[in-house]
């Protein structure tokens, strides 16, 4: 019997109808779906897509400490060794995920486990990038701009030396990183031009001017859009 | 009678099967779509989802001469005329946009002619950066990576300061670039890391190693990634 196939999928951000025809052709059709849940089941991912699950596939909830990253590399090791049984079994596993597979995931923990051995395969998915820039519906790079993406967890001089030399940026992982990067931005000149967005292309999406947003209330997976002015440079 | 919405439609790097079902909704139910195509009529962005169109839809080709952007302006100016009259009408446009419509398109050239004046929406679509790093199957960026998207119009020394600063990098606009950007490449001893791909998703597509590229063959749309080192440290 051949052995199954690993599918990265990605989901997107929240609006079901911004994944792929790829991603929902393969979440109908491959007999076990995989994707990271928090200890009490909750899982974003399995929500994205869950109007599209079958309901006679096998689920296998990737169960992770939410916060300690450290500490969730036994239950990538668990998770990796009960998807590879279904892999030797013959079964292709989809382990969907939020965004893109291989764009800031946790993904690439079962991935970088499971390709060495088995045949795989990406599709790749809407970042928060593109889908955060759509929605707030200003465009986010032209021509020949410098383009970085940052985290929120960099120090300030990190985050301040990084966006100088860049023309457009997306901060990420924010959080409770959001008052220093609004420092950052306040001395870059760049709070006027930035945006914040929260639960991007989901029922409760959020675009705040920087100065609006409540810094006690920021989700860690919220981000910071600096647009590029190409738009000024295009005109003049 | 009400005026008609501007949909800026990603529809991905090539294969019909990566773009996403509202995509496709907004592509079979909008009365008008308008895509850039060269001057003996070709579309690539239409190509991609020819097999979607219904046939009883108004088409408009944007014209452009490819080579020189300036003078791609008035181009725009007319092609943002001829759509306003559909918009006036009533009647909702879908443009059609390779990859995503804010990163790196053509397609702010209309919209910032025409969002002023219309009520728009933007569909985000996968853009090459993911697609390609999909393709090659190594994922791109990890944890708390710094990501740069250069371009390869840029200096030498540019690039290389840029490239240094960063984790990862997807390096776009090739084309004759390819040489310097291969020098940038071996200078900062990244020739083995990175990893050069054309007609990323698409039946064509190649996958070739920095040394294994033919300088003079290579396509203006393709590109080079190179990925985070983010598997040796989270191994470590």
């Amino acid at each position: 019997m051949s052995r199954g196939c690993l599918y990265g999928v990605g989901v997107g951000t929240g609006n079901p109808e911004l994944i792929t025809i790829k991603a929902l052709r393969i979440i109908q059709s491959v007999p076990v779906i995989a994707y990271p849940a928090s200890e009490t089941g909750n899982s974003f991912a399995r929500s994205i897509v869950a109007e599209f699950i079958q309901g006679n596939q096998i689920e296998v909830p990737i169960v992770l400490p939410f916060k300690l990253e450290k500490s969730a590399q036994p239950a990538y090791d668990e998770a990796a060794e009960q998807l590879a049984q279904h892999l030797n079994d013959g079964r292709d596993v989809a382990v969907l995920c939020e965004g893109d597979p291989f764009f800031y995931g946790s993904f690439m923990y079962i991935y970088d486990r499971l390709s060495p051995k088995f045949d795989s395969e990406i599709i790749p998915g809407i970042s928060s990038v593109m889908a955060s820039a759509a929605m707030i519906g200003i465009p986010l790079t032209y021509r020949n701009d410098v383009f970085i993406v940052l985290s929120g967890i960099l120090s300030k001089e990190v985050l301040k030396e990084k966006l100088k030399a860049a023309d457009a940026a997306v901060i990420i992982k924010l959080g409770r990183n959001f008052t220093k990067v609004k420092q950052v931005l306040q001395e870059l000149g760049l709070v006027e031009r930035a945006k914040y967005i929260e639960n991007a292309t989901r029922e409760n999406q959020q675009i705040l001017s920087i100065d609006e947003v409540e810094a006690e209330t920021v989700p860690y997976f919220s981000l910071i859009v600096v647009p590029s002015q190409g738009e000024l440079r295009v005109r003049s």
